[in-house]
């Protein structure tokens, strides 16, 4: 029953939510309330939220929780790690058995939030790995999404939900062809830098 | 002049700095007044800061951020990236002149500051990418530090300079075998959950 392996392989995303605010530990546990983690496998402390399950719930849970602690309107950041092959990673498999609907897109459709991202692919174990990364990723035809270079990072520009249908294709693509794949991302909306 | 490789090769961390505080505009700009970056190469926008140079500088500027951020006693979190041997990554290289004296070590040595910290290390382009890290790294040294197997990443508790040494050793160590290297960190402290 465990093996998904050539359908569906389990997935995962460790991140950190962080509202520059006061508030933050209202907005962390309010967020958490309106969010819809039941397809996912999920363990919190005090550094990092680690859920894992089928990419696509993985991907829906994370946006969601980024949009709904930014609809608050205070500066927040979300830094994290998505996952997918990582040699041993058998934990959560009854997980797998959920469906494919995602759980929180209803809600959170008409949440319309503009953000800037940074994001990195890590293929792991292959010695054409930039060509990897170069063949598989095309983000030009994210048409609302707008693209940049940096150093260690693509820089990604849009609405929130563009921005996450960005990452979660790419993510996608590549682990099709790579067995064991990480992708990091930095998101933030609302900083005062970008209203000055 | 710009070959360093066989004897220092240039690094780099692309970070976030993230106080959970109404007042995380103040505590970012006087943190970066505090911090002398006058030996690594630096670039800040909305999302992250890069900065580049010397192995050394680098961990000494991202560990000074984050210790005097730290030490306002506010819930502060950082996020970020180390990465060396980036194929095509050679901005920056004057600051390769510059002399091996960390800048900053004087004034944070006398901040004694706990933290949480998760960090995994990915070693590029090698099919036994598994055996580098299980090779390179032996955590058991750092006798002050706690070391905790989560999912995705390692997870250290202890005093933020020794976590930072355990940090600096374990991606020295593996960037001497493998040419294209990064790792990943999320640092947090004075979390109210660990208050409670």
């Amino acid at each position: 029953m465990s093996n998904y392996c050539g359908t569906s392989r389990i997935a995962g995303c460790q991140f950190s939510l962080h509202p520059m605010s006061d508030r933050f530990v209202d907005i962390i546990l309010s967020t958490l309330e309106e969010v819809d983690t039941s397809k996912v496998w999920k363990n919190t402390d005090d550094v990092s939220t680690c859920i894992r399950g089928k990419m696509v719930h993985v991907f829906d849970v994370t946006k969601a929780i980024f949009l709904h602690a930014a609809k608050t309107g205070e500066h927040v950041a979300m830094n994290g790690t998505f996952s997918i092959g990582c040699p041993g990673d058998s934990d959560a498999d009854v997980y797998m058995d959920e469906t494919d609907t995602p759980l929180n897109e209803e809600k959170v459709k008409s949440i319309s939030q503009v953000a800037g991202c940074k994001f990195s692919l890590y293929p792991l174990g292959r010695e054409d790995y930039m060509d990897k990364i170069y063949e598989q990723i095309d983000l030009s035809k994210h048409r609302n999404v707008k693209v940049t270079s940096t150093h260690y990072a693509t820089r990604l520009d849009g609405d929130v939900h563009n921005l996450f249908q960005a990452l979660y294709e790419s993510f996608k693509l590549i682990q099709d062809q790579v067995s064991h794949v990480t992708m990091t991302f930095s998101l933030s909306a609302n900083s005062p830098t970008n209203q000055a």
